[in-house]
């Protein structure tokens, strides 16, 4: 028996994408990249809801969810942890920026072996020299205009160093190259605001869901202030923070309550 | 025999694109839209610049002139008026923001006829609601992250009105959705600077090498006393703007100059 397609475009095994397809062209679409712990993916209704809410924003057509989730299923089948990519554009369109009248979207379905789980006392994080650009108008999506990310990632190489943390222009902290930031300050949880660039991770929307927690500017310096510094991410879920730059942090009770929260979703426990 | 083939990947005729390539997944990749006049590219050398200048700034490897050469050749081959596009992007990727340490990037080449030329006395031209955002180390660039394009080019659909005008987040005036934007202001021929977003055109760079012109910040108001104002676009060349919003223009020497100028170079008359 041939092992099950780990790829799908349009639902077809071995698909390829169309050279002319918008989402190459001008990363004109969206992608989710979804955790899953054999054939459950705990937060796959808020993955379903940022890409409703984000289709919206977009003006695409919003693929039905029932049809994702056996897509997602059927890629990931036989995999124990894997991470599934669903990328969803605008489809093949003419030349130029004007978005077709009806546009045949296209959707790519993809399974990856989960990565494996980070290791030590929390990860170490550097502060990237690239300041994020503010535009409202993309804020919050997981749209695929992501040379900002890959530009930030590029700034180091030290396989010790897990993400760098992005500032704004204003030198407000964002987020993360992959991932949301969260910082207990003075007994309280506190997340940056993220109307003005950063991408609103499913994770960050399950704290949110589940804890009392200040969104908020955040500066810069508070981060020296905090007594907690930890990380959520689809892919990697709650993950504490050992070190930014040159202040270190130790892995406390509301990151050690939220690495429990997350257990209890169904997910394996990160050794860290 | 077959009709020649409009578009190679990799040089292949029926190329398709792996969905795992970084252009889709990040937009991380470049391209350039060349007018072609029969088998001529007149402003093929500073296609080529800036090109060569973005994969610097982009950390890709620059694709063999030669090459790109005998592909725009043969995929427009038999086209009176071709535009050929050129996609260059960092090939396919393991997941993840990190660029692969030696990529194997994808060179798509493509053929496309070149749009009817624009009718009447000059273009319309809007003022896009959305504010493009401030990111310099991407500015300049012809990058395939161009949602923000796609999102303003959709604030209308008056096919009377050509394109419209973007301002950057403090209201200065930047490009158009689709072209570079050149006033005259006072007797002297001014366009914005593009330090902070925008695209540098390649028509644009053939204006400020051929004419004196200011570059600098250039704020919305002063487009209502400039007594000229044009577009510029290597696949339209230098188009009169006959209005923007309520402000009406003439056509004037400067701008009939320069059309002068880009039928010295080889491309058609536009009946503007």
């Amino acid at each position: 028996m041939p092992p099950p397609a780990r790829l799908l475009v349009d639902g077809m095994a071995a698909g390829a994408l169309s050279p002319l397809d918008r989402g190459l062209a001008y990363g004109d679409g969206l992608f989710e990249t979804i955790r899953l712990v054999g054939a459950a993916a705990p937060l796959w209704p808020r993955h379903m809801q940022r890409l409703r809410e984000s289709c919206v924003r977009l003006r695409l057509p919003m693929p039905d969810e029932a049809l994702l989730a056996r897509e997602a299923a059927a890629v990931s089948s036989g995999l124990a942890d894997a991470v599934v990519r669903i990328t969803l554009t605008r489809g093949v369109g003419e030349r130029g920026y004007a978005m077709p009248a009806s546009p045949q979207p296209t959707r790519i379905v993809a399974a990856f072996p989960a990565p494996a789980p980070y290791s030590g006392e929390g990860v170490r994080l550097r502060l990237c020299r690239l300041r994020l650009a503010e535009q409202p108008l993309l804020a919050g999506m997981k749209h695929l205009n992501r040379l900002e990310q890959v530009l930030a990632r590029a700034e180091w190489d030290d396989p010790s160093i897990a993400d760098g943390v992005l500032l704004d222009a204003a030198g407000r902290v964002v987020c993360t190259t992959m991932a949301n930031l969260f910082a207990v300050i003075g007994g309280r949880l506190v997340t940056p605001s993220l109307e003005r660039c950063g991408v609103a991770g499913v994770a960050r929307a399950q704290v949110l869901a589940t804890r009392d927690a200040e969104v908020r500017d955040l500066a810069l310096g508070e981060l020296a202030h905090a007594s907690e510094l930890f990380l959520s991410s689809s892919v990697r879920g709650i993950v504490p923070v050992r070190s930014m730059a040159e202040t270190v942090y130790v892995p406390g009770p509301v990151t050690r309550d939220l690495q429990s929260h997350w257990r209890g979703l169904g997910f394996p426990t990160e050794h860290i």
